[in-house]
C-alpha cells in the first residue's frame, strides 16, 4: 500500500494488509474482485494488423529445428541457422516481400510482421533472414530494375543465391556518403571496376560475408568520366560454387561477436574487380554504354537519401523484433516473479511472492507498460510501411514520414529491449544468468540492434533535425509581426501550463480525496499535454539557440550545433515517446470490453506517468509542474503498480506465447512446483511432530 | 563550446572555432595550453595502498597463458581456467590471505588488491580464484578452527584440494537463513547427516561444483537434540580422486551461462551423507560428542550475521574488480573515440574526431569521473577490510562499518560496470560488438556481479536499514523536548538550504560573469552539502513514514515497510554515492601537483554535478535547488566535459594498463593508422590530379 493510501485511510483497491496468512496482495484479478482483461482480445490487439501472419510464423517456429541450441560452437550455430533459412524457404517464409512474377506474394506489411516473430526462435535466424531477404534481396528489388529482378530474385527467394549487403566499411558506418570503395566505369569494356583503395574501405560486419555469400550488393562511389556521382549499389559476385573467393575478391571472418553468432559476419575487399555495366542497380541512377550518367533525381543529396530510404524496412523490422524480444523477457521474469517466494514477510505467514515487493513491481511493471506502447506503435509503423511499399500511400511526404517514424521508434524500442531484458535477468537472480532461461542470450543477441541499421544516436539526431525543419517551416516568409505573435504565444504558453495545472488542482481539491485529485490532474489529457508540450518547447528552445548559427561562419555554426547536439537527441527521444504514448492511447480507444479498457488505461497511465517521472526535473525547471504536483507523480505510479499487480500475469499471457516460444524452465511452472514441494515438506514435518524446534523456542 | 560560453562572449578555455583546418577542439593538454596531469603520479594514486601488489599481479598476467581466448568452447575454457589457477599457485598468487604457518603471507588487503587485477586477464579466472581461495578457503579459515586449518589449508592454497562454496540453493539465494539443507547430529556415531530434503534445497550456481570440486563447505541448518540452531557451515567431501561423486552425493552441471563460462558452476544434493562431527566449522558454534550445542555468541541472529560477515571479502573484491573492468572499458572506448573520425564537421576540414562531439563527451566523460571516484572509494574499503581482517582494527563496530561500506559500494560499482561497459560498447559501434575488442565479453562476464555475493537491491536495502537504525539511535531515550528541537532543526535545515544557495548566488552575481557564478555556487562545499543533505533528508523522511509501523500489527508493519522499500533503496544508493564522492575529494586533497589537482578537481566536479543532475527532480521538489540554479547544472556539466576533453587520454592512460592488459585492436592505434592511410590516399589522389570531381562541381 502506498504512503498516500495509508494516510488517506481509505481502503485501497488491493490491500496489502489481510487479516491472516493469505497472500499479502491480490495475485489475480479474481482475488482483487476486478474484471479480468479479455486475454485473447488483447492478444489480437497486440498482434495488430497482420495478426494472422504472425500466428502462422509462431506456429511454424514451434518446430524445434528453428530453436537456438545454447552453447553451440560458432561454426555449428552458423550451419544450423543456414539450415533454418532453407527450412524457412520450404515454409514459404521468404516470399512475402517479393513480386508475384518471381514467386513472391507482394505483401509488405505481412512480410515484416512474419519476420519479426523469428526473434522468438533465435535472433540469429531473424537477422540472417533480414540480411538475405531484407537487405541483399531488397537492394536488388528496390534499387534494381527488371533485368536484375529477372536475373536474381528467384534465386534470392529460394536461397540458391545467398548474398551479403556490403554497405558499411571499417572506416565508415553511419556516414555512408563517405565510404571509400569506388566503382569506376570503363567505357572501353563497358564494365565497372570495383576497388578498395585502403584498409579503412574494407567492407565490414557483413552477414553472409564470412562464409555463405555467393554475391553481394556493394555500395561504392560511382565514378564515370572523371566525375564522382556519389554512392550507388552494384551486384558483385563473390564466390564460386565451391565457396572460394573469385579473383580480386578477398575477405576475413569477423570472428566471435557479442551475440548473433549464428551469422557469419565478415569483411570484404576488392582489387579492381570488373563487373558488367548492367550490374549497376540502376533504378535511381544509370550509366549509358558511353559512360554518360543519368538519373531521374537531379539532386545528388536527394538521390542518395532516396536510395537509402528504399531500405528502411530493416529499421521497421528491428523495432518489431525488439518489441517481441522484450515481451518474451517480461513474460519470463513476471511469470517467475509471480511464483518465486523469498523472505518471510515478518507477518508470520508464507514467504513473500517476489511480485508483492514494492521494489519488484517498480522494476518490472513500468517496463511492461512500455512494451505495450511499443506493440501499438510498431503496428502503426508497419501500416505506414505497407502503405508506402505496397503503393497505396506512396508519396514523397509519406516516405519521409515513414523514415522519420522508423528513425524515432527503432532507437527507443531497441534500447528499451536491452534495459528491460537486463532488468528481467537481474530480477531472476542466478537463474536469470543461466543460458537455459534465455534472458542472457536475448541480451547478447539484441545488443547490436542499438547500433546497426542506423546507430540509435545518429537516428535520433536525424529525427531532431526533421523536427527542427518542421518547426522552421512555420516561419517561412514570416515577418516581424508574426514572429512577435509567436514569441508572445510561447510566453503565454508557459504561463498557461503553470496556471492551468494549478487551477485544475484547486478544482478537484473539492472532491476531498487527495488520491483522486492526483489522478484527475494527471489523466490522459494532461499526460498528453505534458508529453507533447515538452517536445514542442525543447525544439523551440533549441531552434532559438541555433539561430545565431545561421549568420555564423561554418566552423562556428558547427560549434553551435555541437553544443546543442545532446539536447536535440533528447528532444527526438521525447518525440518518440510521445508517438508511443499516442499509439497506446489510440489502441485503447479501439478496445470494446470495459474491463480490458480499464486495465489497459491503468497500464497506459503507468507508461505516461513513468515518462513524466523520468523527465520530472525538466517539467519542474520549465514551470510545467508545480513541486507539489510533481511530488504526487511517484506516489501515483506506486498506486498504479499496486492496481496492476493482480493483472500482471494476464497482461504477459496476452503476448500469446506458447511454451515452444518461451522455453525457459523458470517460467514453466517448475518454480511453483518446487515451492509447493518445499512447503508440503515442512507441513508434513510439522504434522509428524518430528520437526526440530527453533533455538529461540528451545530457550524459553 | 557550450551555449553559456557562446553567450558570455568570453574566450572559453578550449575553443571549438579555430580559424582553419585545425582540430575542432584541443585534443591534448598541450594543445589546450594547460598543464598535463602527472600521469604516473595519478596511476600511483589510483592503484592505492597496495599499488605494489597490484603491479606485481599486472606483471604476472602479461603472460598470455592467463588471457581469455575468445570463442573457446565452455569445456576448453573451463580447463584453461583451471590451468591458470595452477599457474597462479606457482606464482605465489594464492598465499596472501592465509596464515604463515600454512605457507600463507597473512596480508589481507594485498590479497584482495592482487586478485582484483585478474579481471584484466579473464574475469572467469578472477571469480574461480575467488571461489577457491576467497570463499571455499576462507570459509575453512574464517569459520573453522585450528584442526580444520591443519587438515586442509595447505591443500587449499596449493589447489590440491579444489572446493565449492555451497551456500545458495535453488530455492533460496538472498535469504540464506531459510535454506533447506539439514545437518542433523547423530550422537550414536558422532556424525552429522547432511541431507537435501526437497528439490528447492539443492545447492545451486556453485563454482567448482560441476567438475573440479573435491569437497565443499556446505551451509546447512544445524539440528541437534531436536533443536535447529540455524545455519552453520560443514566441510563435506564430494568426489574421489577420479572425479566421481562419493556415495550419497549427486549433482548437475548448470551448463552455459551468460558469462564466466570458464567456471564449472553446478548443483549439488546430498542423500543422508554422513560426515564426522569435527567437520563442523566450529569457530562460532560447536556440538559436543553428546550433542550439546554451544556458542560464544548467544543470539542466534547475531551469530548468523557474524558468520556471514566473515565472508565479506567477496564483496570488497567485486567492488574492486568491477572498477578495474570498467576502467578497461573506458580506456578502450576513449582511446578509440580520440582516434576515430566520422562525418564532416560542415566546416570544410577533416572529419570530426568522435570525442569532439558534444554528445560523445556527455556519454563517456561523466562515466570516467565515476570510475575515478570508485578507485578511491575501493581503496578506503580495502583499508578498512585490512584493518578488520589483519586485526589492527578488529572491533564489532569496525566490522559492522566494513560490512555496511561493502554493501553500499559493491552495488554501485557493479551496476556502473554494466552501464559503462555497455555505453562504451555502443560508443564503438560495430567494432565494439566484436569479441576481439573485449567490451562484450566484459559485459557478459560482469553481468552476474550485480546479483551474486549479495543481490544489489538486497544489499542496498541492508544499507538503508542500517542508516535508519543510525538515525533512530539519535532519538534513543529522547524526550518530547528533544524531538521537538530536532523537528525544528529539520525545518530550519530546509530553509537554510534554499536560502543559503540563493544568498550565495547573489553574492557572486557581482563578479559579472554568469559562468563563474555558476561554478562558485556548485563547488566542492555545495556539492557535499547537496549530496549529504539528500541522504539525511531521505532517511529522515522514510523514518517518519515508517513511524506508524512501530504501533501496527506485523502484517500492516510489513505493508508500510514495503511501500517505502524502493525509496529506502534509493536512499542507500545516495549514501553510497556520497561515500564515493568523499573518497574522490579526499584523494584530491592528497595530490601535491598543481596541474594534476586542477584537472582531478574538474573531474570530481563532473562526478558531483552528474550525481546532482541525476537527482535534479528531487533537489527541486525538496527546495534545495532553485529552478534557476538547477538549470545551470546541465550547462556546467557541458563546460566541464569541454575542459576535460583534452585530458581524456591522459586520464585513461593513468589507469596504467599495458598493451597486454588491453588487447583490443581498436585501442591499439590501428584505427589512427587506418585514418591516416585513408587521408594520405585522398591527398595523394588530389595531388596527382586524377581525383574525380564531385557531381556538384561538374555541373557548374
Amino acid at each position: 500500500m502506498t504512503d498516500a493510501a495509508v494516510r488517506s485511510k481509505k481502503p485501497a483497491t488491493n490491500t496489502r494488509t489481510p487479516a491472516g496468512g493469505a497472500p499479502t496482495a491480490a495475485h489475480t484479478a479474481d482475488e482483487a474482485h476486478e474484471p479480468r482483461i479479455d486475454v485473447p482480445a488483447v492478444t489480437d490487439a497486440l498482434l495488430g494488423t497482420w495478426a494472422e501472419t504472425r500466428r502462422t510464423a509462431r506456429e511454424m517456429i514451434k518446430n524445434p529445428a528453428f530453436w537456438r541450441v545454447e552453447g553451440q560452437s560458432m561454426a555449428d550455430h552458423r550451419e544450423r541457422v543456414l539450415g533454418q533459412l532453407r527450412l524457412l524457404v520450404e515454409n514459404d517464409g521468404s516470399r512475402r516481400a517479393f513480386p508475384e512474377e518471381y514467386g513472391g506474394l507482394n505483401d509488405n506489411g505481412a512480410n515484416l510482421a512474419g519476420f519479426m516473430e523469428l526473434v522468438l526462435a533465435d535472433p540469429s535466424l531473424q537477422i540472417k533472414s533480414g540480411v538475405q531477404w531484407g537487405l541483399f534481396g531488397s537492394a536488388i528489388y528496390q534499387l534494381g530494375t527488371k533485368p536484375h529482378h529477372d536475373a536474381w530474385l528467384r534465386d534470392v527467394i529460394s536461397l540458391d543465391l545467398p548474398g551479403a549487403f556490403a554497405m558499411t566499411e571499417t572506416g565508415h558506418g553511419s556516414d555512408v556518403a563517405a565510404i571509400g570503395t569506388t566503382a569506376t566505369y570503363d567505357p572501353d569494356t563497358e564494365e565497372f571496376v570495383i576497388h578498395t583503395p585502403f584498409r579503412g574501405a574494407w567492407k565490414d560486419y557483413l552477414g553472409n560475408a564470412a562464409l555463405h555469400g555467393k554475391a553481394a550488393t556493394v555500395f561504392a562511389q560511382l565514378i564515370t568520366g572523371g566525375v564522382n556521382y556519389g554512392v550507388h549499389c552494384f551486384f558483385v559476385p563473390l564466390r564460386d560454387d565451391e565457396g572460394h573467393f573469385l579473383p580480386g575478391v578477398g575477405g576475413e571472418d569477423d570472428g566471435v561477436k557479442g551475440g548473433l553468432n549464428g551469422i557469419d559476419n565478415g569483411r570484404l575487399h576488392f582489387d579492381h574487380v570488373r563487373i558488367p555495366r548492367t550490374n549497376l542497380l540502376n533504378r535511381y541512377g544509370d550509366v549509358a554504354p558511353d559512360g554518360t550518367y543519368s538519373s531521374e533525381i537531379p539532386s545528388p543529396g536527394r538521390r542518395f537519401f532516396t536510395m537509402l530510404g528504399a531500405l528502411v524496412q530493416g529499421r521497421v523490422s528491428l523495432d518489431g523484433a525488439a518489441t517481441t524480444g522484450t515481451a518474451l523477457a517480461l513474460y519470463i521474469a513476471l511469470t517467475y516473479a509471480n511464483q518465486r517466494r523469498q523472505f518471510d514477510s515478518g507477518a508470520g505467514s508464507d514467504e513473500v511472492v517476489l511480485l508483492d515487493y514494492g521494489k519488484h513491481q517498480r522494476r518490472l511493471l513500468p517496463r511492461l507498460a512500455q512494451v505495450y506502447a511499443q506493440f501499438f506503435a510498431n503496428d502503426e509503423l508497419l501500416q505506414k510501411f505497407d502503405g508506402v511499399f505496397g503503393g497505396s500511400a506512396d508519396t514523397p511526404a509519406e516516405r519521409e514520414d515513414l523514415e522519420t517514424l522508423a528513425a524515432a521508434l527503432k532507437p527507443l524500442s531497441t534500447w528499451n529491449a536491452l534495459d528491460t531484458i537486463q532488468e528481467c535477468r537481474e530480477a531472476c537472480g542466478g537463474a536469470g544468468f543461466l543460458a537455459e532461461n534465455r534472458l542472457v542470450g536475448l541480451h547478447h543477441d539484441l545488443d547490436v540492434y542499438v547500433t546497426f541499421e542506423g546507430d540509435n544516436n545518429v537516428l535520433l539526431q536525424l529525427v531532431g533535425k526533421r523536427l527542427l525543419s518542421d518547426f522552421a517551416q512555420q516561419f517561412k516568409g514570416a515577418d516581424a509581426a508574426k514572429l512577435a505573435t509567436f514569441a508572445a504565444r510561447q510566453t503565454a504558453g508557459k504561463v498557461f501550463h503553470g496556471a492551468g495545472l494549478r487551477q485544475l488542482g484547486q478544482a478537484v481539491a473539492d472532491l476531498g480525496s487527495p488520491a483522486r485529485s492526483v489522478e484527475l490532474g494527471l489523466r490522459e489529457e494532461q499526460q498528453h499535454e505534458l508529453l507533447a508540450g515538452r517536445v514542442e518547447q525543447m525544439i523551440s528552445d533549441i531552434a532559438g539557440r541555433l539561430r545565431p548559427a545561421a549568420k555564423a561562419g561554418p566552423a562556428e555554426a558547427a560549434a553551435i550545433f555541437n553544443a546543442n547536439q545532446a539536447e536535440l537527441i533528447e528532444a527526438a527521444r521525447a518525440h518518440g515517446e510521445l508517438l508511443q504514448w499516442e499509439a497506446f492511447s489510440d489502441g485503447i480507444r479501439r478496445t470494446t470490453d470495459d474491463g480490458t479498457r480499464r486495465v489497459l488505461t491503468w497500464l497506459r497511465d503507468l507508461f505516461g506517468l513513468s515518462l513524466i517521472e523520468k523527465h520530472l526535473a525538466w517539467y519542474l525547471m520549465n514551470g510545467r509542474l508545480s513541486t507539489q504536483r510533481a511530488a504526487t507523480v511517484g506516489r501515483y505510479i506506486d498506486r498504479l503498480c499496486l492496481r496492476l499487480r493482480p493483472h500482471a500475469q494476464d497482461l504477459v499471457d496476452a503476448f500469446g506465447f506458447a511454451p515452444e516460444h518461451v522455453r525457459a524452465p523458470i517460467a514453466s511452472g517448475a518454480e511453483r512446483e518446487r515451492q509447493d514441494e518445499a512447503r508440503a515438506h515442512y507441513a508434513a514435518l510439522a504434522a509428524s511432530g518430528a520437526a526440530p524446534v527453533s533455538e529461540k523456542a528451545a530457550k524459553k
